[in-house]
């Protein structure tokens, strides 16, 4: 790679005015289910920003409506559960995923993507704590205390969860890597809640099993996570070939605390993109000089804001792409 | 001190029943304006926990109200504005605080605590940042990110805002401490939306101000935010001689990045205080350990949960004050 490679998270989607055209006729789940809409989707961002890489146009709760959940996301709200598990009994009931018949139009969204794009595509999941903190709280939550209760109180029955929601997520990976994603993103965006000690207790077991299960399948694998600070050096040893940042902890911070087996992914401010041109410049810069111009990929520290103009995200691709890598 | 002091971030309120009983006929704002009913709601925890110190119960937009903000507590939502401050004019509507004549009622409670109370009690207000992250929003924010735009935007009218909150302030807590304060806590909930460069910049030098306005009065002075684990070094600077700490950094790592200059406060995850006994206590025993015994105040990482078990937080006391001391 001759220069630092960029894509921004939820750049599918929110701020695109081609993409708020498609939602004023149909919903987020609709758009998830047509393999049309998504494809579209999905493409908007890659014809006008310039980046390096599509990212599929999905939800990470796409998969649990395939495994029997009843599910609607609420906009203004998120995802919200008519049925909230916090039991065994609610666990047991929790279906598996068979990516074929469970979410067929994800599949043949990837399909008609991989043959269309000149990048490459990312896949993703959410990962097993962070898709059961949305089905033990019943939507999002501040503090997600109703998850860690159970997890503390019922370890049995959390395990129980995170086993059925691993198998689901590598079946789904594997699934649209075979589509033809060539990469895949692990969404655990909730995992900031836990402290290391509870995090290597209570979620990264089963993320290091998920990593092992896309092992043979040779793309890379990326993790991400908000408010990680004190949670890289743990990221670090899961097997993911990137680890993402968001913006709290500047890249050679991060560094020290990955070594030097990882990629790092990040770490611009997403509210950063809302400033004007010579503050956003300046802290993209920033985020460049303290990636060090290799083995970084330039994103955000968190998804694309709604508000921001497309014409910023399109400039700091363009000083990404002008930055001398080391 | 003979051993760790506890107190615990709202203390007052929410979990206890003798004060959702309170709840039934008036609203948070009606509690905070009637010296009798905040009175009792600050005593309940004192009578109830066995706690070291109290913490008067109030809002941090109270002192907003004396500055003419138009704005109401909604339960379940949080504070809301009717005009949120968006330019320098609506900077420039906001009055300063007297706080004899905008919020006596706060001055009142404070004495008739400070006359009754065998503990030192704490006061306490919001700090600017946070402050204006609500003034600017309009009401609680994901992301503060229409803040942080206009904070990068218009530098004059974030200065000129923050310097209107930091006098509002400093007036405040020292009426609060002439009152019978024994202590002081600046609430700086959101700063850890910040990265350390931001929050220099745009955070922290109107906190060291308070905090030299506040010096001569030779009360322990205490600075809290959330998600502020690459703040600590910063946090370590303005003047505080305590430094809160949330429970996603274990203390002893704290303590590096603190230096031993300050005394630290927390850490442990409110969550926690929902476990089985037995994970709770391991939990409470595994934060005395690594605060070391001195220069600790324990408390939890944030506020108490409102559906946490009174029981659980006097149990927590007890093995605090059961621990030997460094």
């Amino acid at each position: 790679m001759d220069r630092v490679p960029v894509w921004f998270m939820r750049q599918a989607g929110r701020s695109l005015p081609e993409y708020r055209a498609v939602k004023k006729t149909h919903t987020i789940l609709e758009v998830c289910r047509h393999p049309d809409l998504a494809f579209e989707v999905t493409m908007q961002p890659v014809r006008r920003l310039g980046v390096d890489a599509a990212i599929l146009f999905s939800d990470i709760v796409v998969p649990l409506q395939g495994m029997g959940v009843d599910l609607d996301i609420v906009p203004g709200v998120g995802p919200v559960f008519a049925s909230p598990i916090r039991s065994r009994a609610d666990v047991d009931a929790l279906g598996p995923l068979d990516p074929e018949t469970g979410v067929p139009y994800v599949l043949e969204t990837v399909r008609m993507l991989a043959s269309e794009l000149r990048v490459p595509l990312i896949g993703f999941a959410g990962a097993p704590f962070t898709l059961a903190c949305y089905l033990i709280e019943g939507g999002p939550s501040k503090d997600h205390a109703t998850t860690k209760a159970l997890m503390y109180s019922d370890p049995a029955t959390w395990e129980s969860l995170m086993d059925r929601l691993t198998e689901a997520v590598i079946g789904y990976l594997r699934a649209q890597v075979e589509a033809g994603a060539a990469a895949v993103q692990l969404f655990d965006s909730w995992i900031g809640a836990l402290d290391e000690a509870d995090y290597r207790r209570y979620a990264l077991p089963w993320v290091r099993r998920i990593m092992a299960g896309l092992e043979d399948l040779g793309v890379p694998r990326i993790i991400f996570g908000v408010a990680t600070g004190e949670l890289l050096e743990a990221l670090s040893e899961i097997g993911a070939e990137v680890v993402g940042v968001d913006w709290r902890v500047p890249l050679d911070l991060a560094r020290k605390r990955v070594g030097d087996g990882v990629c790092l992914q990040g770490n611009l401010d997403p509210a950063a993109c809302l400033a004007p041109w010579e503050v956003l410049r300046a802290k993209t810069e920033e985020v460049l000089a303290k990636g060090g111009g290799r083995s970084h990929i330039f994103n955000l520290g968190h998804g694309v804001l709604p508000q921001t103009d497309p014409a910023a995200l399109e400039r700091v691709v363009e000083v990404v792409h002008g930055w001398p890598v080391g």
